[in-house]
């Protein structure tokens, strides 16, 4: 076995955003030896690697000569220049997850036709390369509103994702490539991250259970585990095991699903790295997601999935109305509270919906964490000096 | 409130250690700007704190120019200079633990005094000013073999504290001002953590239970809840509580104990900070003490002390024979086993019964976490190249 502990290897991180900035408590735990690479100079993970690089995610070379310098990369953030990670992974570095699995994934539109060519239960869609393109096919009757418009690229904290209802709001729409799906009616959201590693080993976690802000389309509680039937729950677990063995991915996969009226599950959409709905492992599971990801690229034996205790997530999103020096109002308040714990990112400076934290709540009853995380969310307000 | 979080708030940190490590995994967690002084350019706090300085602990203009940097201070080492400490507070910088607290416990034969001046429970003892008069009270008759040897200052990793059955082991022993304790027969060495803020909130953590190795008189196995009867608990709890409220200190305090023969509690020793016994919190308590300490220093809301599941920590120290580049011997074997997380403090050199790092086990059945410790301690071996 490589010797990853306190000796010369190397693990490049391509972002250096909140995801990287936990998944560097766990590389600072097993005194891995990291260099990060990001575009700003006040990125979260600026500080606990051991190097940081400013440089731009998508350019080729950038890219190849910072990932030059590590052992194994690994990415926090889709948006990277896949070609760079194919000219690394052709040198013998390894890059986890791959170029190939990256490719299936960083384009929405490219991932629903892997969903449909695996036969991955998904809502029905349809592909436009342009603005365009899309206003054409509504008026030919293509497809119908209500409709999930989806840009295919470069959405992130709620942005590149529009319920579109009526004619204006797809006129309003920015210019790009997209996809229209079906507007599901759904019970609730899911999501299941699957862990897998180069010998094989493949490991599940529980469901959850997300329930989304409805004007900002983000995710205001991950609940752990869902709140739904065993055998709906078993059933989420089997698509998401379908999914990750489709990708054969190494690392962690987040699925996302919906759980249908009639309690059929569809993919939603995938993620090949840590994701928001595994923010509550980190207090809750014996494992937590960022230890797991890091077990999985480095071909280390995966943990223990299973949880502690109920665990809750909120998010820490920004106000509306305030931008500027951010200030947690209340949030001694909330540590006052059972089994609560704040998370907040390093990022100075909150926008209306930005992700500036999150804040976890474990509790062996669920139903009273879930009590206190609807206390927490009252209480703390994200705001400006 | 101040505000800590992602702010100008700056914490410095006395002391670049294993401790100092893992308090900053919490200031992370917080966005807490922190600046860390420690003699070592290669310190495992050396990255993950905002300003790294090198610099003598024990050096009066060092010390005062680095803590007037600060806006809280804080240390992970007793052995700092406290006159600097006294120097800082009087220029209004908050210092925590306090010089006062701290002059009570740097001093093993201080901190004794202070224990019989509280009519706090503790071994018999006699205090010496060198070696020379320590052997010649032995001689006179004041203190009889066996006993233990503690030098008053400087004692880490086993050092500075001896077991002296013989007058042989006594001459040997190095030149230094010290204490000669009774040995006392005891069924148990039990620890509880007690946490206090500037508010006056106290919280205490659960007994825990610690196994020494009989060699090297360092912590093999530390194991939460302690194994013993609820009353001798309670006792012990008590116990911790009044030294608690002796000291008045902020922060943390760790207060080790002897459970007797007869059941009764004696104070061993204490340390004003995040201690070994309480790394199992990491993985095992709603609140960990490091998270806790930093709560305390800052006067937030303290957390829950209560354990999520039963949780065994176990030292790893340098294996007898091995010193030079550490190699962690079949740790990915220990990682296949449940709820198992090691813990690498960053060190490089290995050295016998240096501490290197530490493993938690946890599960919801105590008596399996100490198990799987056993498989844990009989299969890792910390050696080098």
């Amino acid at each position: 076995m490589i010797n990853y502990f306190s000796s010369d290897f190397t693990l490049g991180i391509l972002g250096g955003g909140q995801l990287g900035k936990m998944l560097l408590y766990e590389t600072r735990k097993f005194d891995i030896r990291t260099i990060v690479l990001d575009p700003n100079a006040e990125a979260p993970c600026r500080i606990a690697c051991d190097e940081f690089t400013r440089g731009d995610l998508m350019d080729f070379d950038t890219v190849v000569n910072f990932g030059r310098k590590a052992d194994v990369l690994t990415f926090e953030i889709e948006a990277v220049n896949v070609e760079a990670l194919e000219k690394l992974e052709s040198e013998g570095i390894e890059v986890y997850p791959s170029s190939k699995t990256l490719k299936k994934i960083q384009d929405k539109g490219v991932q629903k036709d892997f969903f449909t060519s695996h036969e991955v239960p998904t809502a029905l869609y349809q592909k436009y390369s342009s603005k365009m393109a899309f206003l054409e096919g509504l008026q030919k009757g293509e497809i119908s509103l209500p409709l999930v418009w989806k840009s295919t690229t470069g959405g992130y904290d709620g942005k590149g994702v529009a319920v579109v209802k009526n004619l204006q709001t797809a006129e309003d729409l920015p210019e790009t490539a997209c996809i229209a799906e079906d507007l599901i009616p759904f019970k609730n959201e899911l999501a299941v991250i699957v862990a897998r590693n180069p010998s094989g080993e493949v490991k599940t976690y529980p469901v959850v259970e997300m329930e989304f802000h409805p004007e900002a389309n983000q995710v205001e509680y991950v609940i752990c585990p869902a709140r739904i039937d065993a055998a709906v729950a078993e059933k989420a677990r089997k698509v998401a095991e379908k999914v990750s063995r489709a990708y054969e991915h190494i690392g962690l996969l987040a699925v996302e699903m919906f759980q249908t009226e009639e309690d059929g599950i569809l993919v939603n959409e995938v993620a090949p790295r840590p994701h928001n709905s595994g923010h509550y492992s980190i207090e809750a599971a014996f494992t937590n997601q960022f230890e797991q990801h890091l077990r999985a690229i480095l071909d280390l034996p995966l943990g223990d999935t299973e949880s502690k205790a109920g665990g809750v997530m909120v998010n820490l999103v920004g106000e509306e109305g305030f931008s500027g020096n951010v200030v947690y109002e209340n949030i001694s308040e909330i540590m006052k509270l059972k089994g609560v714990t704040p998370h907040i990112y390093g990022k100075k400076i909150t926008r209306p919906f930005r992700k500036m934290g999150h804040v976890t709540i474990v509790n062996a009853d669920l139903s009273k964490a879930r009590q206190i995380a609807e206390e927490v969310k009252n209480k703390i307000r994200v705001i400006s000096e």
